[in-house]
C-alpha cells in the first residue's frame, strides 16, 4: 500500500518567489510544491500540500488530514519560534515530522535561532532555499521506505 | 436570577479522549462538557461551552458572549503560555476567571511551567484529568454563591 | 478496607482566621479541618491533621504517620518555595500528593511564583480560600476511589 | 498621484471606548478612525482601516492590501509582544511602518515592555491615548511628503 | 492663564545638524527649537529651552525652572539609559513628562533599547527626526488643553 | 502606657564573643542584650530577648509574644537570605520591623548580599558590630515616640 | 586632637523638606545638617557639609577636603546605583565611609535595590528618614572613639 | 592523644535502607554508622554520630559537640542546597569538614547540582552509596594523621 | 573543470557502526564515506575524506587541503559546541560549508542544542542518521552546480 | 578472571610535585601512579596509566585501550570544564567512570565549579590531594567486586 | 603638515602618584603627560592634555577641541564602565580612539571587566602602569603615520 | 645575564598575511616574528617563537621551554576564549604573561569579547595589527628591565 505525506507551510510562505527574491529565490510556493510532488511520486508517495497564515487553520488541518498521513514535512515560518499550539498539534498527531527552513535561521535575528519544533522532529534541513524542501522529500521517501522494510 | 458561566477550551482540546488516552484519559470533551453541565445545573447555573484552535476565535467569543456571563472557566491549552492577546481579552472582559489544566503543567516541558493566565485568575486547578473541570465547576458555584450572598 | 489521608499544614497556617482576614478569610484552621473531616468521612476516608511551623517536625510527621496513609494533602506555606528537605520527605514517602494554596501564589511576590512541590504532586488547587482545601478533599476521594476501582 | 495609508489595529482594540474607559478613554475605534480619516484627507492621503482579533487575518490583509499602500500605521495590541508572523508580514511587505500605542507600554506589566515591532518601524508614538493615532497620522503625512519631495 | 513648557536636551544634542547629518538630519538644535517655539506659541504656550552635556546642570535646571512650568519635554540623549539622578529630578518635580528621541532607539545598540525615563513619562515619540520634537509639542498642547478643560 | 520591643536573634548568634572575635568582636550576646536593655529602659521601653537556631522556634515566638509587642528588632542571621517562613511570620504579625546586621553583608559572599527581610522592614543598620544593635534600639525609641506623638 | 567628618549629599537631596514631604518628611537638608552638627559637636567632632547635583563636584570635594577628614558620611542619592567614579573617589581617599539612606531602598524600584557603595562602607543605615543621618553621626563618634582608643 | 570525628546526617537520611532500596541500597543508617565506627576505630579515632530532620538541631549539635571534635563528616541531605545557617555553623566551628553524598547529585534534579557546603569543605565524595561514607572515614584518618605528623 | 569537496568528521565519529548501533545505526564511517563517494562521483565531484579526534589536526587539514577544495561538508561532533578554533579555520578558509549531524542535536543534552558552526554554514541537515550525509552530498552537488551555472 | 582499570590524567597533571607544591603537594604523578598500582594489585586489578596534554590523544587512548578495561578513573584537569569531545568518548565507551580531583574545584575560580563529566560518572572524589586517587582506587575495587558478585 | 592628538583622562586620574602608589606607581599625571609629550614630539605630533572629574566637561572638551585633533587617546577611568554620553561624544567626533588603562581591569571587580568604549576604539592597552600611556603614544604615531602614507 | 622571552601564537595565526589581508594585513607571521626579534635584540633579550594549531602542543611547549624563559607573550587566537587547559599551563608556569590581539576582540562576535587569559596577564594590547606584537615586545623589555633594576 502507498504512503502519504502532508506538507505544511506556515505564515508568509505563500509570498515566496514574488517578494524578496534575493533572499528567498525566484521559485514560487506552487513551483516548489510541484517539484516536491514529482519527487514524492517517484518514491510512490502521495502528497497533500497546505499553507495558511493562521496558526488555528494549520492545527485544524493537522487534526483533519493528519491522521490519514504517514509523515509530516513542515516549514512553520515564524510559528517555528512561538507556536506552542502548533507544536502540540504535531505531538498529539504522533506522526514523524521533518522540519524545513529555506534560510539559515541560525544566522538571522536572535529570536529566530531557537526552534520549538526541532526537539520533536525526526530531523531537519535548513538554509538551502527550495532545495531544502526537495531534500526533505527525499528524506521522507527514505524514512518511510526503511519503516516499511521493517 | 440565574447566573451563567462560559467554559472555554483552547487548541487541541477537541481531541480529548480519542488520542493519547494514557495521558489524557478516555473521556471526550463532549463527555466532560456534559458532566460539567450536570454539575452546574445542580448549582442553578447556566453553562455555555466553546472550543477553538484559533486564538482569534476565542477572543471573538469572549467579546461576544463574555459580557452576558458571570464567570469564565478556561483551559487555554498551549495558549496558556504565550497567548497575550487572549490574556488581554480576559482582562478587558473583567469577569472572574478560573484556570483549569488536566495535566500537571509543572512536571512537563520547561516552557509549560509558566502560565500567563494565572496572575489574573481567581484560582486554578491542575493535574486531576477530567476531575479538574468538575472541581472548577464546583468552585464556580461556590464563588458565585458567595458573591450573591454579599 | 477504609483509606486514610494525611493533611499537612506548614508555617504560619495556624494563624488562619485570626489575622489578615481580608486576605485569608475568617475561617480558622480548626474550622477548615473540621469541614474537611466531614467531606472525607462522607467518602469513607479517615483523616489525620497536622500543622507545624518547623520544617523538621513536618518531616518527622511524614516519616512516622505517612506510611500508614494512602495520600497526602499539603499546604506547605512558605516552605513551598525553599523546603527541599520537605520535598525529599514527600518523595521518599512515595504516596500521591495534592498541593493546596488558599491564595493565588502566582499573583503575589515573585519568590512565591515557583513551587518546589508542584512537580511531584498529582495535582493542585490554588486561590479559592478555604474552598481550596475542600476541593482537594473531593479530589482525594475521587483519586483513591479510582485507584481502588482498578 | 495620491498616497495611501493602511491603518491596522490588532486584538481587543475593537472594544475601545466601551470598556475600561478610565484606562483607554471614551473614544470608540470608529471615532478614532473617523478623526484619522479627516487628518489624512487634509494631507491628501487615502486611508484604509482594518481591525481583527486574528493574527492570521492581519497577515492576510497585509498581503492583500499592503502592496497598494505606501505606509502602514499599526497598533498590534498584544501581538506587539509575540506576533513574529505579523512581524514577518510587515518585513516582507517592505513598506515604512509607524508603531502606535495608546498606553505607555513601558509602565505596565513586564511582558509588555518589549516590542517586537519597534526595530523595524520608522518611528513610534506611545502613551497619548487617541492622540497617539492622530500624531501618527501627522507623522505619516510628513514622512510621505518628504519622500515625494526627494 | 498661559501655560509654560520646559524643553530639555541632554548630552551631545547641541551638535545636531553639524555632524552625522545622514543619521540626524541637517536641522540644528537652534532651528528645531525655533520651530517648536512657533508651534507652542500657536497653542498659547510659553517655551523655555535648555541643553547641557552635564547631568548635574540638567538637574539644577529642573530644580530651578521646573517648578514654574506645567510640563517637561525631554530628549535626555545617552542619559536616557543610565541617568538615575536625572530620573529622580523629574520624579521629584512631579510635572508631566513627554519623552522624545530623534532616532529609533530600539533598532540601535542593545544598551540603547531600554529607557529609564519611559516608565515615568506620560508618553513618548521616537524615530521621526526633528518631527519627533514637533509632534511632542503638539502632544503637549493637547495634554495641557485637556487638563485645563477638566 | 509603656511600649514593648521584641529583639530576635537567629541561628549561630548565640556564639557571639566566644568565636571568631576578630570578625564579630568580643561582646557576647548576653552583654549586647544587657546594653540594649539599658538603652531601651531609658526610653521607657520594655524589652524581651529571644535567640534560637531553629527557624520554627523563631516563628513560634513571633506568634506567641509578637502580638503583645509594638516593634520587632531582628538579626535573623543566615535566615535573612532564605527564611521565607520567618518573613511570613513577620508579615502576618504586622508590627514595624528593624533589621540589624553586625557585619557588612554586602561585602561578604554573594549569597549574603540579598536580604529577604529588608523590603518589609521600616529600616535597617548593618556593619557596626554591637553598635548596630544599640543604634537599632535608639531607632526603636524614636519610632515609637513619633508614633505616640501622633 | 579633634577629629573631622565630611558629610556628603548627592543629587536631589537639596530639595528635602520642600517636596514630597509625605515620603521624605518635613525636615529640610539645612535642618538635618544643623542637628547633625549638634550631635557631632557633643562628640568633639568637627563637621563639614557638602551637597551637589554634579557627580564631578562631589569627586572634586572628596579630593580637596577629604584628605583632611577622618571619616565620610554619604547619602549619594541616585549615584548610589551607578556612580562608579564616585565609588572610586571614596576608595582612593581611603577614609572610613558610613552610608546613609532616608528611605528603605530595598522596598522601592528594582534598580534602587543594589548599592555600589555598600561593599566599601564600614556600615550603613537605611529607612529612618532624618534619623538615619543622626544615627550615622552617632556611629561616626563611636567609630572614631574606638579608633582613638587603640 | 586520640582524635574524635563527628558524623552528621541531615534530613531523611534516617530512612536509609528501608525505602527506595534500588536507589539508596539496602544498608540502614545504623549499619553504615556501625561500619564507619569499625574503620575509624582501626585508625584510633573516636566517632560520634548524629542525625536529625531539623536544621536547628543539627546546628545545636555542631555548637555543643563540635568544639570537642577534630573533624566533621557531613551528609547534609537536602540542606546541602539551601541550609545557609548550617553552613554558618560549620564555618563558625572552624573544624575541617568532609562532605559525603551517597548518590551522584550532579546527575539528578537541577536544584541538587549546587552544594552550598562544598566551598568550605576540605574535600568530598559522591555517588558510591554506603562506600561514600567509608571512603570519607578513610580520608578523615589520613587527614588527621597528616596533621598530627606535622 | 571538476569540483572537489572536503568531508570532515570530528571526534568519536570513527567509532560509527561499531558502538551504540541503536543510536547511530550499523553503518561504519567507511561505509558512509564510500556511499558519499558514489553520490559525489555521479555529480562529477571529487571527494576527500578526513577524520580526527584532534581539533588541531582538523585545523591543519583545513589549512593544507582546504584551499584546493570548493566546498566543505563537516560533522564536527562535539567540537560543534565549543571548537572556536575550528570555527575560525573554516572562516579563514572562506569556502561554503554544509553542516551535518546524524542525530537530532536539539532533542539531546542542553549543551548540544547550540551549534557554533551553524551561523557560518550555507545550510545544514540533522537527525537522519547516515542519510544526513547523503543529503549533504546532494546539496553540495546542487550548490556547486548552481555556482558553475552563474 | 582479573579486571583491568584505565587511569587517565589530563592536561598539566604531568607537572605534579614539581610545581606549586604548596597547592598540589610534593608527590609526582609517577609516585601517585605507583601507589595506585600497589592498591589496585592488592585488589587483584590490573592498571594502565595514561597522561596527555592533548584532548585528542586522550580520546584516541579511550578508543584503543578503553574497550579492554572494566572501569575508568579520570582526572581530566581543565578539560573537566569544556572537553565535550572527551565526555563523548567516555559515553561512547560505556564503561563505569570514577572522577577524581586533587583540589576542591568548588572553592576555586567560578569556571571550575561545573564539571561536564560528573553527570556520567558513577561517583567522584575531590579535594584530598594524592589521597583522592587512592580513594578512587579503593572505590574501583569495591565497585568491580560488587559487580562480579552479582 | 603636523598631526595633533588629544589625551583625555577621566575621574580620579588627577590623583596619580600621590595616592595608592603601590597600585598605581609613583608617577604623577603631570610626569606621565610630560613623558608622552616627549614621545609624541619625536613623532612630529602636537599633544593637548585634559583631565576632569566631570563627564560633562570631558564631553565639552571633546566637542570644542576634538574636531581640530586627528586622534584621541583616552583613559576614561570609571566612566569606561557607564559613561554612555562620553561614548556618544567620541562616536559623534568620529576620530580614531586609543583606549588606555594603567591597571588590568580584567583582574579587578566584576563591574570593571566590561568597557563601553572598547568596541569603538581602534585598539587598546591595559595593565602596564605609566607604560600603557607611552605605548599608546607610539601606537598613535604609527597609526597617523600609516594614514598619511596612504 | 641576558633574559629570554617565549612568544606563543595559537590556532590559525600561521595563516597571517596570506588570507583575509583586509582584516589582518599583509604581514606574514614570519615577518612579524622577524621584526619582534629585532626589537627584542635591541633590548638584549633572546626570543623563541612557537606556533601551533593544537592546544596540547602549546601546553607541551610551555612545559618544556617555558621554565627557561622570563616572560611569555601570547596571542592564543580562538583558544583565548575557551582554552582553560592553556590557561592552566600559563598559571602553572608562573612567568609574567603579556596578552596580544591583532584585532579589536571587543568589536567582533559576542563569544570573542571575553578573554580567559586576561585575568592572569600582566597587561595586554589589542587592535593594532602587527604593531600589537611590537608594542608587546617593548612592554616586555620595559617589564624585564624594571625587574632587573629591583
Amino acid at each position: 500500500m502507498q504512503a502519504k505525506v502532508l506538507i505544511i507551510n506556515g505564515p508568509n510562505l505563500n509570498t515566496l518567489g514574488t517578494r524578496e527574491p534575493d533572499i528567498y529565490g525566484h521559485s514560487t510556493l506552487a513551483e516548489i510544491e510541484s517539484h516536491m510532488q514529482a519527487i514524492l511520486s517517484e518514491g510512490q508517495i502521495e502528497a497533500e500540500f497546505y499553507q495558511s497564515n493562521h496558526e488555528g487553520e494549520l492545527i485544524d488541518k493537522l487534526q483533519s488530514t493528519g491522521p490519514e498521513c504517514d509523515l509530516v514535512i513542515i516549514n512553520a515560518g515564524a510559528l517555528t519560534h512561538y507556536g506552542i499550539a502548533l507544536y502540540d498539534a504535531l505531538k498529539v498527531l504522533g506522526r514523524p515530522v521533518i522540519e524545513v527552513h529555506m534560510t539559515n535561521i541560525y544566522s538571522r535575528e536572535p529570536f529566530r535561532r531557537k526552534s520549538l519544533l526541532s526537539p520533536l522532529a525526526v530531523g531537519g534541513i535548513f538554509g538551502f532555499g527550495p532545495l531544502s524542501y526537495y531534500l526533505a522529500a527525499r528524506a521522507a521517501i527514505d524514512y518511510l521506505g526503511r519503516k516499511k522494510a521493517r
